[in-house]
C-alpha cells in the first residue's frame, strides 16, 4: 500500500469543522455531503458507491487494522487521509468511530428511476421520526431483497449520522429516495400497477392472508401514531400482523421485517 | 378513587436509595427485586402480575394522566405511594420516566413449570448482552405466541431497567425463565421432544425449508459474535434467515423476530 499523506493533526481546522458540521441535517442540505463513520459504513461505501466518496479519513491504527479498506479504497482513486484520533472524533458523531470516516455525497435517486426498472417489492416509510428504526427498516429491506426504499419528505433525514449507521452499510446498496410527498407516491406507484400495503396495527387483513407474489409496496408510518389517515386510505389495504400473545404491538422496525419478509417468502420460495 | 398518602418529598430518603439501588445487578440479584418504570410497564404489570408489586409511586401528574393504572393498582389493593418529580427521578434509571415507577418480586419462572405446559414455541436467548435486544427479542416472542423466553446465565439480566423498557410489558406476560445453562437446557428440551434450531447466519438450512409445525425452540446467540461452537453443535438444525440482497446480515432481534413469525405462520396457519 503506497503511504498516506501526512497527517492531520490539527482537530480545530477548517476541514475538521467543515466534516463536523455535517452532522446538522441543514448542513447535509446545503452540501450535498454526509459522513459515513466506521468500518462497516465505509467499507461497504467504498465497495459499493466508491464514486461517491469525496474523502476518506483514517488514523493509523485503523490503516493498519483495516488495511482492507484502505486498499481498496486508494485502488478506486479515493483520496485518503491519515488523521489523529482527535482530529477523527472532532470530525464525527460517533463516541467511537473506531478510526475510519469518509465524507461522501448524496447521491439522489429518483422514482421515475426507481419505476423504470420495474420494481417488485418496494417500502415507503412516511412520518418515520426515530434514526434506529428508519436504519433498521432500511438494512431489513435491503435483506429482504427490496428494490429500493422510497422516505417521505416528513421523516427523518437518511443521511444523519445515526440513520447511517444503523443501516449497517444497506444504504448503499438499494437506492433510496427521499424528500417524497407520500400520497402522491402512493398514486404513482399505483399507476403503476404496483399493489400499495398499508401496515397497521389496526388492519383489517392479516398479514398471511395477503397473495404476495404480484409487485406491492410496504407504507410504514409513524412509531406512536402510525399512518396519517389521508395516507392509510389511499392505499390498496389496510394489513395488520398478527399478534398471538399478550403483546400490544410489534414495534415499527419489527413489524417492517416481518411484512418484508412475507413479501420475500412470496417472491422467493423456498428462501432462494 | 381514594386520596393518595401524604406525597413522599425527600429525593435523599433511605427509601429513594433502595429503589435506586436496583440500578445494579448485584442488588437486583440479592434482593429479587426489580424496578418497572413509565406507564406502559407500570400497566401491563398492574393488569397482568400484581401479586409481583411491593410498591407503586406515581407523582401527582401522572396520577391524573394515567388514573386507570392508579385505579387497576388501587383495586388489586397494591401500595400506591405519590411522589414528587424529583423523588421519581431519583428512584429510577430513565431521563423520563413519565411519573410512574413499580417496585417488583421477580417471579422465579422455573424450566420444570414451562415444560410441563407442553410448550409449541420456545426461544432460549445465550449470551445476548445488549439490553435492547434482549428486551425486543421478548417482545417479538410475545406477539408470535411464544410458550416462554429462556435466557442462558452468560446473558443480560432481563430485569435491568433498558431490557424491561424494550419489552414494552412483555416481561410480564408470559414466562421468562433465566439463569440457564445453555447446553444442559438444549438437552432437556430435546428429551421432552422439542426440536431445537439454532438461528445462525452461517446454518446450512433455509428458513423457508424447514417445517415449523412440531414443538420447537429457537436458540439465539451474541450480537456479534453468535452461537458458540458447543451450543450450535447440539442443536438440531442450524438454520438461516435468507438473506436477498446485499445486505451481510439482520441484526438479531431482526433475525429473531423472522424466525418467530415462520413459527407463528406455521403454528397459526392464517394468522388466527
Amino acid at each position: 500500500m503506497p503511504p498516506l499523506s501526512t497527517p492531520l493533526t490539527n482537530p480545530r481546522s477548517d476541514r475538521v469543522k467543515a466534516v463536523r458540521a455535517l452532522s446538522r441535517r441543514s448542513v447535509r442540505s446545503r452540501t450535498g455531503r454526509f459522513l459515513a463513520e466506521g468500518p462497516q459504513s465505509v467499507r461497504e461505501v467504498v465497495r459499493w458507491r466508491p464514486e461517491t466518496v469525496l474523502d476518506l479519513y483514517v488514523t493509523a491504527e485503523a490503516a493498519a487494522r483495516y488495511a482492507d479498506i484502505v486498499a481498496a479504497a486508494q485502488e478506486a482513486g479515493l483520496f485518503v487521509h491519515e488523521v489523529t484520533e482527535p482530529v477523527l472524533a472532532a470530525m464525527g458523531d460517533t463516541e467511537q468511530p473506531q478510526g475510519l470516516a469518509a465524507v461522501c455525497r448524496v447521491v439522489p435517486a429518483s422514482l421515475d428511476g426507481v419505476l423504470e426498472a420495474g420494481p417488485r417489492l418496494l417500502v415507503l416509510l412516511t412520518n418515520v421520526r426515530d434514526p434506529g428504526n428508519a436504519g433498521t427498516v432500511i438494512r431489513g429491506a435491503d435483506a429482504a431483497g427490496a428494490d429500493a426504499v422510497l422516505v417521505s419528505e416528513s421523516s427523518v433525514d437518511v443521511f444523519g449520522p445515526k440513520v447511517v449507521r444503523s443501516t449497517a452499510g444497506s444504504l448503499f446498496h438499494l437506492p433510496v429516495v427521499t424528500g417524497l410527498p407520500a400520497e402522491a407516491t402512493i398514486e404513482r406507484l399505483q399507476a403503476h400497477g404496483i399493489r400499495v400495503l398499508a401496515a397497521d396495527g389496526a388492519g383489517e387483513r392479516l398479514l398471511p392472508e395477503l397473495d404476495l407474489r404480484a409487485p406491492h409496496a410496504w407504507v410504514m408510518g409513524n412509531e406512536a401514531w402510525g399512518l396519517e389517515p389521508d395516507v392509510r386510505d389511499r392505499c390498496d389495504e389496510v394489513v395488520r400482523v398478527p399478534i398471538h400473545g399478550k403483546a400490544e404491538s410489534l414495534n415499527l422496525a419489527m413489524a417492517a421485517t416481518v411484512c418484508l419478509y412475507a413479501s420475500a417468502g412470496a417472491l422467493h420460495p423456498l428462501g432462494r
